[in-house]
């Protein structure tokens, strides 16, 4: 892969940047009966290439799903450049008032009107094992952590 | 569930047109190392919420996985007014002429320069076994076939 000068490849770059942009990620869990399940989900923080953190409720479907087996996959795409990109990794689950603090703004104060301290609140860290970017041309590339 | 004046449930009529205008579904398998995968597709025929069709390429990750395994889920959204639908089912591959022709339309020729002749073409049938349509409200209206 091409490196860029900070030494990260430029496909990481590119990924970052989409995913960056990207107010909507698809996410993608192993659900019940066999079936996958998917849902549209905003990203909270974007650790590099490394973590990407959403928050939802302890109740939720996906909870109990991530619960079960944690194996999922995040999808983005700049639709205006055709451009896409693919993350695998694993979830976890987390309530620990550290993780609900650092993805807290106050943009989640509809779902969570108790703010960060809400019980309710669930925190998802997706860890990404590995990833593509599509171009616009189609040429697929592929990162690894 | 509420009828209509032609014996549909409203969920159904409201899942349908949601289906209908959105020009993106969004498609999850179950992909390799127990991981699920994930695409954005565009649909080419809805038939009810019984089939929705969509065209592909035969050496395509999705066709390899749907291959070995046929449980899918789709997903739309109306983002302006913050609706969603899910369907689950089941996905056949298909290569038959009467399917290629079925899905064919000129918007493909970009892809498929021979037409609905084009023998690495393949067409997806998403058969629906059941589904749910969440208004804006986030209230969910479950549907089965």
């Amino acid at each position: 892969m091409k490196k860029s000068v900070d030494g990260r490849s430029e496909a990481v770059e590119k990924a970052l940047k989409l995913l960056g942009a990207a107010k909507t990620h698809y996410l993608a869990t192993n659900g019940s009966h066999g079936h996958p399940n998917l849902r549209a989900m905003a990203p909270l923080k974007i650790d590099g290439v490394k973590s990407v953190w959403f928050a939802t409720y302890e109740g939720s479907s996906k909870v109990q799903e991530l619960l079960k087996d944690g194996n999922a996959v995040i999808y983005a795409e700049a639709s205006r450049d055709a451009t896409e990109c693919r993350l695998w990794g694993n979830i976890e689950v987390l309530s620990d008032d550290a993780s609900k603090k650092y993805v807290w703004s106050e943009e989640l104060r509809d779902h969570f009107p108790d703010g960060a301290d809400s019980p309710e609140m669930r925190v998802l860290r997706f860890d990404v094992s590995n990833g593509i970017y599509i171009d616009k041309n189609r040429e697929i590339f592929e990162f690894k952590n």
